[in-house]
């Protein structure tokens, strides 16, 4: 058992914090605040540092639309597994009359989405999600290796800054021979931890699960984990006893290649893995760790990302 | 009256051009597919020469995720203006039952929205949307001016290239005394063509309306056409004729400024005014004119793009 220390940590005041910093810029939605410009800054320094350490194995980069095809969302069993972080977009379809009536009731303050209906798109919980099709049919020799990144929604609104509804990704997905795509996925492991210390913060991994829903949804989780098929690095930013996931690791094992026909040449087994950095929670934690004065913050940490 | 000519162009097999060459890649989702290394290259490039012609008006940048407040489109109008468009995000927020239920009924392809309801967010129309309320209260002397990035949603599917449901907008929004905002929107009316004019695009100006929704709409576009508060700079990417808005100017006048309670210190009118390029259709229309082969561009332009 860990030993649960009462935590001081206050989401509040790190958000009242990190407004007053102009580091984010409240938009009263929950979970889906403005970035400032230093912020962003720090984001896209350290996302650049990444595809830096990343340079030498030659990914393809991909760029997808932060939404997604809702058959896609239906194939990946998306709506077993996470029905409560799911985002469906609906529009309207109807009349000039029925769109008065529609204005008409939001102006009058009462609801108005029976007007509505589903369009074929969702938003895209996973940057990783559209590169899967891309997959589709018979793989190179050595398999392949791709670079995304995305805004990615999930249906949980929350006062805590580290808990974003609408948040980015940079993922990395490997695709080929079983033992090459879990080698790939521990030499990650090593790099990713080695990087996010390398900028000061006390990074650790460690075995986790998916918040898989429900019921059925515990024993998935526990399987997962028997499986080792999932692995975090976490960042104690708003508790030392609960450590915040600031990137993620999913072994996949035969699960895509199976749905969407990925096969190896040689007609032997294909898996999947994917990587992804939560950019915003890398942020988070070193403004957490380092102070939200950047100017303060220590040289070594500094000279890594502004060099 | 314009001179129809029949245009030999084919959307189709343009778009069959951009996938062949890997600068776009098809998800089967009509109007947001991938974008390829090549494209998102031409794409940053473009967007780091505009904000590099922008460099000495110190813009403040503030960066918001492509979801924004249902409250904030019914505030806006856009229900009234833009029914067709717009893009409300439904979750599930049932029980484990119901759960199940609602992902057998997917699975047997059947529909299955009527297990969501409304999330209190939708799907951001418009990248300077977020920005007016952070200019609520007293503006500083002079007024401010601020930039943004966003992926913007608009649901109208299409197999036109140039017609995207969720495609990125480089915005400036200018705020402030109606002359200097008039002034701004003028001044930048000549550096976006002059940009895109040395990019060896054959851009032009010209007054215009938004896609008003309904009967009642024409007449608000007829009446934003003779105030002349639209702006567009188009090119010719799909049809000589109907050329393509790649940049558009709205002056609000004072529309936004009374809905976010925005006054300037001495007490007098205060208007506001945006201008956004649509990054993908920079490209498209650069890709239309130079050719799908980069290196074989003009020199000037390559020089232009990756000095």
């Amino acid at each position: 058992m860990t030993n649960h220390t009462i935590d001081a940590y206050d989401p509040h005041a790190f958000h009242d914090e990190l407004a007053a910093h102009g580091l984010i810029l409240p938009t009263g939605i929950r979970g889906a605040y403005g970035r400032g410009p230093v912020f962003e800054d720090i984001l896209e320094r350290f996302d650049a540092l990444v595809m830096n350490s990343a340079a030498d194995d030659g990914a393809e980069a991909m760029t997808f639309p932060p939404v997604v095809a809702r058959t896609m969302i239906e194939k990946m069993g998306y709506l077993d597994n996470f029905p409560q972080l799911i985002g469906s977009i609906h529009s309207f379809f109807g009349t000039g009359l029925q769109a008065r009536e529609m204005a008409d009731q939001a102006r009058a303050g009462e609801r108005w989405e029976s007007f509505l209906d589903i369009t074929d798109l969702m938003l895209l919980p996973a940057a990783c999600y559209p590169v899967y099709p891309m997959f589709s049919g018979l793989l190179p020799e050595g398999g392949r290796l791709v670079t995304t990144r995305n805004w990615c929604f999930r249906h949980e609104p929350s006062d805590e800054p580290t808990r974003l509804q609408s948040f980015r990704m940079r993922e990395f997905i490997r695709v080929g021979a079983p033992d090459a795509v879990e080698a790939w996925r521990d030499s990650w492991l090593e790099r990713g931890l080695a990087l996010l210390r390398s900028l000061g913060l006390p990074a650790d991994s460690d075995v986790a699960n998916d918040p898989f829903f429900g019921r059925a949804g515990k024993m998935m989780a526990t399987s997962q984990r028997e499986q080792r098929l999932k692995f975090e690095i976490v960042v104690p930013v708003v508790s030392a006893t609960e450590p915040t996931a600031v990137c993620s690791f999913n072994w996949h094992q035969e699960h895509f290649t199976s749905k969407f026909d990925i096969s190896r040449a040689d007609g032997s087994t294909a898996h999947t893995a994917c990587l992804g950095f939560g950019l915003e929670r890398v942020v988070l934690a070193l403004l957490k760790t380092h102070g939200c004065d950047v100017n303060q913050w220590p040289a070594e940490v500094r000279a890594q990302l502004w060099s």
